[in-house]
């Protein structure tokens, strides 16, 4: 029976450790994982892999030990991975590869470790370096590279971004443009492998990798997992327009204190997500609302991230009224889920011999690529079609 | 041209005279009242009746001036009524006519003033009066009978209700298990009008009513205008049915002070409301869920519902996380702008020639008769194909 | 070296299992427990007991064992009881007496096991038990007794607790109005022990006991522990007094899912705690505000406490504005170092001689016996002055 | 009888604007205002002037007509002056005179409009200038000068500032380092006039004027009046440090869309104001915890203000527990009556013969000039025992 192989990017951070402390547990409990979309009625008789297929490995910048890592994000003790010797020993045994930093951001060379990235000189070295690990990695499994990584910092498209001809000859002159998760699904693709982006950094969804990922038949899905304030804005909204409630404004503040959320407190990395988040909004009610949204680093917070959001609207005769809600989510663990279905769901269109972006994953997304709809409840009925249809 | 004669049971309330308030201010000021899911794109095309062609009459029990009523049900000076000498005028103009309290329980009977109500010995005698009034309101013209009166004392479908010739026997015999919502409904349908139940009371919601307007060819649409925390609710719940997230509990509790709220202050009329409340969820979700509704008279309130909600529920791992709202909307406010859009579309529907039970309108109720989707979009969804398929 | 021996009563509850797990965890991490009042510096020179002095014991009506109950009142991993094998040692090491249920209510004897209740049929013989368990228990050192049993049902005061001369009859009569309490209490000061009332339950608030303690000169203190809503009320309403904001109401609900939850269920045990929580505002306030306060038992929050406040007032020519608070609080660990806190304390006054009601403890308790003083830190003023005082 | 004569620093602004209105419509009405501490009992028997002995002008640098800003900003209708012609007459009676904007930073000469302020070149000649009007507008009554102007941006003590004697010489050189709140107090003091500055600018807190107070024998109060987040930070910090409960992380949030809002936007004032809400907790706790204080202008809220604040604690063996409140103030309307009760009470004052920085009325600042406690209670308490000390 063929594995199905998972590559992080970004391995050591807190939804890939949780992620696969929380699959290791569950096999270990013989119980499901829990939060599955894809373990609902929709997806019986669809030729899933299960976690039981999974094999982890990747890269990452730092050099705190992966165990470690695991252990401090779950503050909550939920996994309570402290006391489970069998957890240590598997988490211990996941291969780390050195990652990239290049052009990542400031802020994404501060946290990195000497010793624990690529420093080659050459661009092309690096690559070379990724597909390297990736086809060893895979052998003759089924295979996907999940980024995970930090956001990287804001950067338009740009000339090096417009076609797969001018990305390569970005890779051989070492172009200041083409960013770390870029090289990442360019080598991935380049071994025919699928690449998910949970993050929002701009990774495949420029033309040049569009290009690649049709000209070698890969699916890949993206970008910014959509599990928390965007995910009851994507719903609360359809209030709104079904009730033709004028939303006057719409205020969001976010509080996390783990390493995602001291990455977005430098502005440039900051600006990535936050551009991902308003999108939502006029998508959904059709309109420009007066809308900001606030994310704030607060180290207590951990991983328990806090969201608030005040929505101001008229109805008839101008009747002000406000609806206010807070969000008390555990940032990895919201998360961990939507990767696993995404894993299972990539390597399913894979099987089913489709190619380049997966519009039908929507549901998972805060900025889906190639794809006008934000409306939760819609995106869900595009993936139910999709899931249907065959 | 034709009018559009509309006949409210309980016209003295607080919905009845906002929305009458607010369509007087909104023609005087020349424009659009605000919140109509009918003066969207959707319905452009659609032969709907507009405010100006609506004239208002109704019932009620109480013996508080219209206009008085309409004054202190502005507490938040948004109509700023007090100052405008037109809309007193035409107010005070409305026609009123004696209501029927007979077997709506205590509390309503509480309410009523003397002289104000019709005290005949005989149902049938009641009836053929209602029959009478609404005959003449609606002269020539279109009609609808709208019931915003105040809930009723919850009771059980029995046999009176079971058939239109038990039904009918049931007036003869000045049954206890007839309802005064139910003898409008009966009024209503004998004269061929239309009728909206926007109450969470038992009215056209039985086989007898089923059956006459049937019979004489006549739409209908129920019940309990879905307006504030049940609202929320059903667009709510489908983001924990898309995420696949457990709902371990979901309490809820509101807060008001109008009529509507001091009625439901009495358990036997809150079971009504509770129960209308309570079904929604595990539409919603799919699965039962430790679930409790609170409504509480505070009477400083008045108009302004405060509701707040605590959804506990737990996600990969058995995550724990919570998710609250708070909604402060103005009840009458939020009520007037459904009703306008739902006198057009049954309206619409008539024109259409159709006629009993009008599912395509559950969007704007929390317990659509006949229909078991609560979920707002897919609500949505189905109104959406009923105007679009002609 | 003398030990302080301390006797709860509910020794299986989630008060004293948190309190006596946490303390023991403390001595084993050599470190404080926190959230100390007497740890603060207001208390330096002041001859405290500590923690390395306790000793516990207790009654109880139920046969769960301690240990376990201990491990589920652990729900949020807080403790991490269930890996801490020396912890479960010394927890199964603790004596458990059987408690007495007589007049306590329905709802407690429900609770009650077969064999783990004093079913003598004479009063008399039980209150003799009781004390020759506490003789014995107390032995030659320093010993208190700690009532954090569950809320005994509501119950005015009447005959039997208007003297001392009256209550002994009513023991020897087997009155129906002598509460388990009230008889502990009873014990425990002709043993010439202190008694804390930390329940909503009248104990030793009633004449006779009065009498009693001042008549053996021991201190008492009660009653019903401020932790949590109430806690944040007696702040708040400071805030309107102190700026002339006139309350107009002041709406709360409170969700908890302990066992205490479960016996507030029972509305007749609730009395006791929501008439205990009303007085407050009045007091701070200095007028009466339209208030309710609401306690629902949800299973899923265990001893999670969740309440939410809505405060409605007026300003300057009427203007009118909201406040709203909610608090996410962990009951037991709220209660637990109140009631360390209190003991030290009772400890100290008996130390220094003083008996009969200690006036000075108000700021630990919802309803102050013999104190009309709420607002917190007026409370804490009348502690202070009384630790300076010596 | 005399008159007191109050002369507005910003007259054309909400504070002063909801203050004039509101009491001019007492006075027709004939009651009292309401929200004022100086009409509660512990002030009876002493000698306060009254709102029938006010008299009102002031200075302004912005071109709207005072009835049409009074208008604007009354969008509740609370006050519902368009309907009330008299009220009108009464505020375009109203003198108002050209204002400095020297030095007060961009934003503030951004919102001047040509005409209205006092453009000599000679900064001596501003201070006549404003010598002369106060002069003039006092004659014979009482007066006091009441700055509740936009904030000016932050600016740190200075040379100038050191004393009377060199801020006279920075008058005659023009410096960049005096404020327009500044010279306004310098004037103000040199008539004898006291100063009340109810904004978080530096404006009589600086050695040259304390100097100066002293010497003219003039009492003077500040700064930042204590209206909404901030006050409910001043009540609740208590109950964390008489709990001894660990506050980790207080993270507040305020949206506001009125002028005052428009201006904080440019972080240079803002830093005014941040800095003078920290302080407080601190002082409070007594020990420095991780605070984050957002404000954020949204022009939908107007005067309505938003506060939403999180407090993350933790108590007995490290339990952590949050709190969260969310305020819905509006703001004019809660600044007003401070703004009456310090007008009554700094007369007094000066009727008692006392000068100086008025330390006893701290209860009504965020930055009490010269006093270290931020508790409202212990605030509160200092003006208590000053009012009956005599």
């Amino acid at each position: 029976m063929k594995k199905l192989k998972i590559c992080f990017i970004g391995i050591k951070g807190g939804i890939s450790t949780t992620l696969i402390a929380g699959i290791f547990k569950s096999i270990q409990e013989n119980r499901r994982p829990g939060g599955l979309l894809t373990d609902t009625a929709l997806f019986h008789g669809c030729d899933l892999c299960d976690m039981t297929d999974f094999e982890f490995g990747g890269f990452d910048i730092r050099g705190i030990d992966l165990y470690k890592s695991a252990l401090e994000n779950d503050q909550n003790n939920i996994l309570n991975i402290r006391y489970n010797e069998e957890l240590r020993e598997r988490l211990e045994a996941i291969p780390v590869y050195k990652g990239i930093i290049t052009n990542g951001g400031k802020t994404i060379s501060d946290i990195a470790d000497e010793g624990f990235t690529d420093d080659r000189p050459q661009m092309a070295d690096m690559v070379d370096e990724v597909r390297s690990v990736l086809r060893e990695f895979k052998g003759d499994d089924d295979c996907i590279v999940v980024n995970v990584a930090s956001t990287e910092r804001f950067m338009k498209t740009n000339k090096c971004h417009s076609s797969l001809e001018r990305f390569e000859q970005g890779i051989r002159e070492n172009s200041s443009e083409l960013t770390p998760g870029q090289l990442y699904a360019y080598a991935a693709f380049m071994e025919n492998i699928p690449y998910i982006n949970f993050t929002p950094s701009i990774c495949c969804d420029i033309p040049a990798l569009f290009e690649l990922a049709e000209k070698r038949k890969v699916p890949f899905a993206g970008k910014d997992g959509k599990t928390g304030e965007t995910l009851v804005k994507t719903v609360l909204a359809d209030l709104f327009f079904v009730r033709n409630l004028k939303v006057n404004m719409w205020y969001g503040t976010n509080i996390l204190g783990n390493l995602d959320g001291k990455i977005l407190d430098d502005s440039m990395h900051k600006s990535s997500k936050i551009e991902s988040k308003k999108n939502v909004l006029k998508s959904c009610l059709g309109y420009e609302t007066d809308t900001q949204v606030r994310i704030d680093y607060m180290k207590h917070s951990g991983d328990n991230k806090v969201a608030w959001d005040y929505i101001h609207f008229s109805g008839f005769c101008g009747a002000n009224m406000t609806l206010t809600f807070s969000w008390f989510g555990i940032d990895s663990f919201l998360a961990a889920p939507l990767v696993v279905d995404l894993i299972r769901l990539v390597n399913l269109a894979q099987k089913r011999g489709e190619y380049g972006i997966q519009k039908q994953l929507s549901v998972f997304f805060k900025s889906p690529v190639g794809v006008q709809v934000h409306s939760l409840v819609r995106q869900y009925d595009m993936l139910k079609e999709w899931v249907e249809q065959k």
